[in-house]
């Protein structure tokens, strides 16, 4: 069942986070430290970070939003203000781990950079994302996770026969959370260092490097196998080398056997064998004999052997064609071959295994009734989860500003110039 | 440039690190761990390790395995013989981290489970990883990364109108990486709290919460939003309700103007506007006017709404279609819309950007020349990332268990009943 919020610590109770990130990446390696039990400070701008209003559905409250931002709290400050962003340098001395995504360069501006910072407090692991890394010809460029995808590949790596235009996975920020895995990793090792040393350091991910590194089984060079790399030859437009790579995909598909979704009387089964026990198992309950089953991913070495299997792979889909996704998954499942059906994604709410498995989390949020929403998707020890619904905008201002020694005198200052705005949004009480 | 392997250290420097897990994501995890310092012994069966026979291209040795096993050492015991199990145990205990991906309870049947091990040794974290989760009806059954996809509703996330079977994205294990990450996290966390109590603890990731957690920005129900969550009404196949969501999911396309990619006149460029100044000027640049910017992601209130924008989107696209690729890159980038090429996956070894990131390492390999392969993602301070070429098998099986204290002739012994097997594959001076 889904787990409600509560004030259980983790692992990070007791470190302190303040966090200038935006959008995704930043907010996933954030969001994580504060499952795991960290003091999440998120600093926003006053008109509330730009993930409040990715298709919001009501003022500075969106899907997005919400699931990226609890167990964080929310302090507003104007770092275009200098009393701002003293305010907001005052708070990060403060802090174990600082994160952030700013644009190359303008964390120097802010006099929010490394170098400042650590002088400050040489204890701080200081964790900075940029979209193309910190070297190199695009280094101080902005990007997302769909421009990256792009540069690196990996929107390209399904190309489609018919010639459209490459498109995002099912519109998945596949670069942006494992940019923010990459980077919750980064920090947590200078965690660990620093536990022996008693030093901070700074950490560095990118989403160009996160690409690459999904895509790392496929992009390896092999000197004796695939031979020097060699330049494009510039004869062919980008189009026709993506269906010419369609037609390869497509090709290779046809042979798959072992690996992949079937259709059936009622909808889609999916099949895993990757040992051969699984392989075997599986031929069995077909009826087929398949001679290459101990490569399946091999090369066919002659035309003949390539329509041979083929033709297996045509076999196979019409048995899977005859009987329903119920009837397969018992067979299946009593073969002991890895199967489950092909869940639309709204159906996972009701799919018994999420429920059963702690998947969910459930917290109320002001306005909006209650939200439902994906666990961290890691536990560590029994500590339960989640603690906090994502914050309003500002709502914990004044009490973090008090906790840095601020007396009422210097935040309501603040307030009056508009370099710290206290609890803005739907349900909050405007003071 | 890519970067030669070294014998620098890193912030996991001290910490040893016993890797039971095969495939993908446990040795994603361990990789990384190694890659950041810490000295992983990867156990494999005296056949090696399942990966080492993906598609191998030599007795082995495969790219996936190259791809996932470098910086640790191999160490080839039989699990199935009471020595060989034994020997095992004996390392796990000298251990700081453990990580396997048994089926789960098979980790008891070896003496290898969390009870066991934390007995010998309090200190230790010990970390699995499961296909479906700890509990709930599938919490025992085995699953890989395309069946558990299918599972959580990403494999179907993105249907195709012709009504085609449900494919993985680019053959890419997102879910295991994004799986691998995670442990990562956990593992870490709980090395953070071990600093502080010096106690180590379980931790758990499975593929579905991997799953499940890529999609979270989508899969959050909002009470007041969506009410609540309709039973399947069962009048309609998997199929037909596919087809509906690739309608869907089409009509949505037609609007998209700010985060997509476009066709040039000689390849594709992807524009990635996040928030309203972006799309103000790629508005500016391309002519063209759009009342509904501030929102574009929002749902057209009428018909007439949804076909203005449609025609906008067609206006932007024939516009793009006008000049070349370089063109448009030059007009983005001065205009400062974040933007890129869509390079196809084999052209980043050469792509200027990736070179000087240093997304890149290099090392030789026995009888395979010169490797190629992309780094861990993350950096952590100025330690260089990559040590030790992945390992033959069993290459450290006697180093290894010497130094776990066992005498010369103790280690003789088990290699010869087969319980423990040195060195073998391609390259090694087999004796």
């Amino acid at each position: 069942m889904s787990r409600p919020l509560d004030t259980a610590t983790g692992p990070l109770a007791g470190h302190r986070v303040v966090d200038f990130s935006g959008y995704v990446a930043g907010p996933t390696c954030t969001m994580l430290l504060g499952d795991l039990g960290a003091d999440v400070i998120k600093v926003e701008p006053p008109t509330g970070e730009q993930w409040r209003h990715q298709d919001p559905f009501a003022p500075l409250v969106s899907r997005s939003f919400l699931a990226l931002n609890r167990n964080k709290r929310s302090v507003a400050l104007d770092l275009k203000q200098s009393a701002g962003v003293e305010a907001a340098r005052r708070l990060a001395a403060t802090a174990d781990v600082v994160v952030h995504n700013f644009r190359p360069g303008i964390e120097r501006r802010y006099g929010l950079d490394y170098a400042t910072l650590s002088a400050l407090n040489p204890r701080l692991v200081y964790a900075q994302l940029t979209a193309y890394g910190e070297t190199g010809p695009q280094a101080g460029q902005p990007g997302y996770d769909l421009v990256v995808q792009a540069l690196s590949g990996l929107l390209a790596a399904n190309p489609s026969p018919d010639g459209s235009v490459p498109r995002r996975y099912a519109g998945v920020a596949l670069v942006d959370f494992s940019a923010g895995y990459l980077v919750t990793i980064g920090i947590l090792s200078a965690l660990v260092e620093r536990a022996q040393t008693g030093r901070g350091q700074r950490v560095h991910s990118s989403l160009l490097h996160a690409a690459l590194g999904l895509q790392r089984q496929k992009l390896l060079r092999v000197e004796a196998v695939d031979g020097d790399p060699l330049p494009p030859d510039g004869s062919q437009t980008t189009q026709e080398r993506l269906r010419q790579e369609a037609e390869q995909a497509n090709a290779i598909t046809a042979r798959e056997l072992y690996y992949r979704s079937y259709e059936t009387s009622d909808g889609y089964v999916a099949v895993g064998c990757l040992n051969v026990p699984q392989r075997l198992r599986l031929l069995r309950l077909l009826h087929l004999e398949d001679p290459w089953h101990g490569n399946p991913d091999g090369i066919p070495a002659t035309t003949e052997e390539d329509r041979n299997r083929r033709e297996l792979t045509t076999r196979a889909e019409a048995c899977f064609r005859e009987r329903s996704t119920a009837q397969w998954l018992a067979e299946l499942a009593a073969a002991d071959v890895p199967c489950t059906p092909v869940r639309l994604a709204g159906e996972v709410f009701q799919e018994p295994q999420v429920l059963a498995s702690e998947a969910l989390l459930a917290f109320d949020y002001p306005g909006q009734g209650r939200i439902t929403a994906i666990t961290t998707g890691v536990r560590v020890g029994a500590a339960p989860i989640a603690r906090r619904r994502p914050p309003l905008l500002g709502e914990h201002t004044r009490a973090v500003l008090a906790e840095i020694g601020l007396d009422a005198e210097a935040i309501a200052a603040l307030e009056a110039s508009g370099a710290a705005v206290s609890r803005k949004g739907i349900g909050s009480d405007e003071r």
